[in-house]
């Protein structure tokens, strides 16, 4: 069974609106390319920033939520919101993930649950448990396809947390992230790819586009994995949106020829 | 603290003797260049099909153990075994690396605890689980560098097992491997450097030379990956000998920089 997977690379700004609008016009130009599913990057409508987080954070249902759902349903596609920060009523802010089917009904959250707090000498220092709470959940959403995995960004650095979403079913792994120019170059297509291989899945990651000038200078590369590990599909830079076909029967073949995941030792770990 | 990490990429023939001698003269040679551990490839003494296994096993202490631990012994060095077929008193046979320490010391020994069995179509089948029964230890081993982790070949298919190990205070795992030139191609070098980022310990891949008319044709490529995920060193096909310095430094630097192995969600998984 054959999937397209719809990608949008896009310019944030510090005008949520104009965040939004954007995505708007994008999530059409790559529907008429045919998309069945379209994933946006993390944070879409906000600047990745701790300082931000706080300042355009919405509660669930508020006017991201309400035109994400609005145009999937429009579309009729699914649509992996890619990330907003989602403000809860005990006063937290989560970077969370909302996923609409074709009627614009939302199948899923996710809570990013490992928070990005590093510091590189000489390179990237964040700390995003400054402004964030955690999520507590490996989420899997049902498709008509298939079940599919979502994290955000940093969660992809824990393997524990992708072998979960396998064993729970998951065919394809959605990624919304941003890497950096720092951990981006070194590790952001290794992960996909080993993530793709240990679990025999397909692996997508969908990142904002690189604004050089910008707060934050994401990596970009926005990818999609086979679970062979071959990059099927990689971006640049540069804002754009791209449909890439993926077979879900690859997932399949592999894994009778291969059969890792029935071969893990359960009695050591 | 650095290590002059060794590593002996040799042919192996059908005649155990000659294997034996070849490992002996290779040892000699890498410990001129200055190595404090020497690594032998994957079932260094016996041709790598199922069939041979039963044939070239020796129960623990018979010539091929007798000459590993002399040699340590000999040349002042750690020596990982590679592997050979170990036979039991019940009649199971293993792949099992032994190592020793610079006084020709057992320090420990893994026995190949996932088992290579694949059917790729139109590429490589083998089911060593034809001949060979699994070990049950993630198995880590003390030195006077640091702890080291000890996995052959398919073993680091499993994002489990490395984990295990660096849990376990590994700071370097060492693997015997010997991928073909279906997997090697495909995912050698992924997922050394993968296991290295993941877990944040240097990776040592050492293999058989390759030997195109052999019966199993070894991918080679012996390598030496860094905690960030770095190539330090890579072979080609060829019979060859090499020694990395290694700083393990980088570890710790690493881990104080991007500390996931702490920021895992032990509540999770």
């Amino acid at each position: 069974m054959k999937i397209k997977m719809g990608q949008i690379q896009m310019h944030i700004t510090d005008d949520k609106k104009a965040n939004i609008q954007k995505a708007d016009r994008l999530i059409d130009k790559v529907v008429k390319q045919g998309a069945d599913i379209v994933v946006l990057p993390e944070m879409f409508n906000c600047p990745y920033t701790s300082s931000s987080f706080p300042k355009y954070a919405e509660t669930e249902g508020g006017d991201t939520y309400q035109f994400l759902s609005e145009k999937a349903r429009e579309k009729d596609i699914y649509l992996f919101g890619g990330s907003i920060p989602e403000k809860t009523m005990d006063n937290k802010i989560y970077n969370t993930c909302y996923v609409f089917d074709r009627t614009g009904n939302k199948i899923g959250k996710h809570r990013k649950t490992h928070l990005f707090d590093i510091n590189i000498k000489g390179g990237q220092v964040f700390r995003e448990s400054d402004t964030l709470s955690p999520g507590n959940d490996a989420t899997v959403v049902e498709t008509e396809f298939c079940k599919m995995g979502v994290m955000i960004c940093y969660d992809i650095r824990f393997p524990e947390f992708a072998r979960l979403m396998a064993l729970k079913g998951a065919k394809v792994i959605i990624v919304p992230g941003a890497f950096n120019m720092t951990t981006g170059p070194a590790h952001w297509e290794i992960l996909f790819r080993t993530r793709a291989v240990d679990n025999q899945v397909f692996t997508v990651g969908t990142s904002p586009a690189r604004d050089v000038n910008g707060v934050y200078v994401s990596y970009a590369n926005s990818i999609v994995v086979s679970p062979w590990g071959t990059v099927i599909n990689r971006f640049d830079g540069e804002e754009t949106v791209c449909v890439t076909e993926i077979d879900l029967d690859d997932v399949y073949n592999i894994r009778q020829q291969l059969p890792v995941l029935e071969q893990r030792r359960t009695d050591l770990y």
